[in-house]
């Protein structure tokens, strides 16, 4: 079996309602943060949106592998795995602001081929998966054209993600676009999804951070890469380029290296 | 007379109602983006928005000034000026992230005395007016305690905000706050008046971009200053800092000012 079947579709809604449930349950209450290993917070909201999820996995997938922000890896070498980030923007969700995700993906032999983006406050819900557009609640989006950079709209999280020399080529783009700004998590793919904005690129990613973001991308009509245009993989560097038009993207990148710009 | 009467608070909810029909009605949908003088976007929505809320205004008390981001002032010298912002955040707007707000302020000689934060997508509705606390969609809230600024969220709406001796004084408070965090426009004063945010602290802010949150955020019992610690006029310089907690106002202040940080 190699194709997503309409059973790993279903559940990667079930996953998305019942991790909303609880996202919704602590959001805006006070909730313990504590700082990871890695310095970014955490909630009792991400661990137990993430052990919801992993447990329906485990029950209808039992040889499905499980990659998840808070809990790790399981089955890592499975055919199939889920890639989850029960919230994505810890940060915005910890402060009220409903631009953080719930992200879900689904790697086949290491590549994203299932993704939703889930707001679960807005009630927006970005999916992507084969054989058809993305859709947001249901309904088939797409991308919008830009040729040229000095028309792009521009988004990243927040400039903390761009160090020593990726810094630097960060700026020459904040420089390069009509418009650029910081703040929306991975809302930000959803709207290059929608056609609302033309770029998104960041830095420092992890996995769970990018693999539910691919497939939608990818079948709204927009292009996704690390920095030197590869398609990211397990081994990338955690460096993301998202575009809307193909044009932009190259033009993008071509700033990123410093050849154009 | 000289007290927000029931008639005022009553229009200020209506102004709110009507401005979010016209948002609503543009979001997400291809608006013409037209750059203004000082070269912040401007769109139909922008301008319809206040059109309709000017001539409610009119109407209902013809002797009140109007100042408003996009058709100007009007009876300027009016005992009771309302003082309207469409959408504070076009650049969220224009991108589809419902961070934006319609802000509407009533001033009384000069010093603002009620306002509202309206959020059309969220439906979220900030309303602070004398005698009573803070509401969102009319349930009271409050401020949260927060004694140092290394325990403090800190939100401003991007960088650019800040240029030449403030653009240091900005880097020292953003070093000095548990996190720091871009990309909220008015809806950050909102979180602050939610209690989930300690400080915003902005600059190349406008009347109509802080005069309907002063209310809000005094009736939820935080503080709004200039940089000074100054209350905000017409005469203000547009640097703005927002406190849960007049500790952490304090100090934040003392950190721009170079006296600590």
């Amino acid at each position: 079996m190699s194709e997503v079947t309409g059973e790993m579709r279903a559940l990667a809604e079930r996953l998305a309602d019942a991790a909303g449930d609880v996202l919704r349950r602590y959001f805006r209450t006070p909730v313990a943060v504590e700082a990871k290993g890695d310095a970014t917070p955490v909630t009792a909201a991400d661990r137990e949106a993430e052990a919801v999820m992993r447990r329906m996995i485990a029950e209808t997938f039992p040889d499905h592998g499980i990659f998840g922000e808070e809990h790790g890896v399981e089955r890592g070498g499975a055919e199939w795995v889920w890639v989850l980030d029960p919230i994505d923007g810890t940060k915005a969700f910890i402060t009220g602001k409903p631009s953080f995700g719930c992200l879900i993906g689904l790697m086949h032999r290491g590549r994203p081929v299932l993704g939703i983006i889930d707001q679960p406050i807005t009630r927006e819900r970005w999916l992507g998966a084969p054989g058809g557009p993305a859709t947001l609640n249901g309904a088939a989006i797409g991308v919008r054209a830009c040729d040229r950079l000095d028309r792009a709209y521009l988004y990243a999280t927040t400039p903390e993600m761009f160090t020593g020399a990726r810094a630097a080529a960060w700026q020459r783009l904040y420089g390069a676009v009509r418009q650029p700004r910081y703040g929306a998590d991975c809302y930000a793919y959803g709207l290059l999804a929608l056609g609302l904005v033309d770029l998104v690129v960041e830095c420092d990613l992890k996995p769970y951070d990018w693999c539910a973001l691919v497939p939608v991308i990818e079948a709204a009509g927009g292009r996704i890469t690390d920095w030197e245009g590869q398609p990211l993989t397990l081994d990338s560097e955690g460096c993301v380029a998202a575009a809307g038009d193909g044009r932009v993207h190259a033009a993008a990148l071509a700033v990123l290296r410093g050849t154009k710009g």
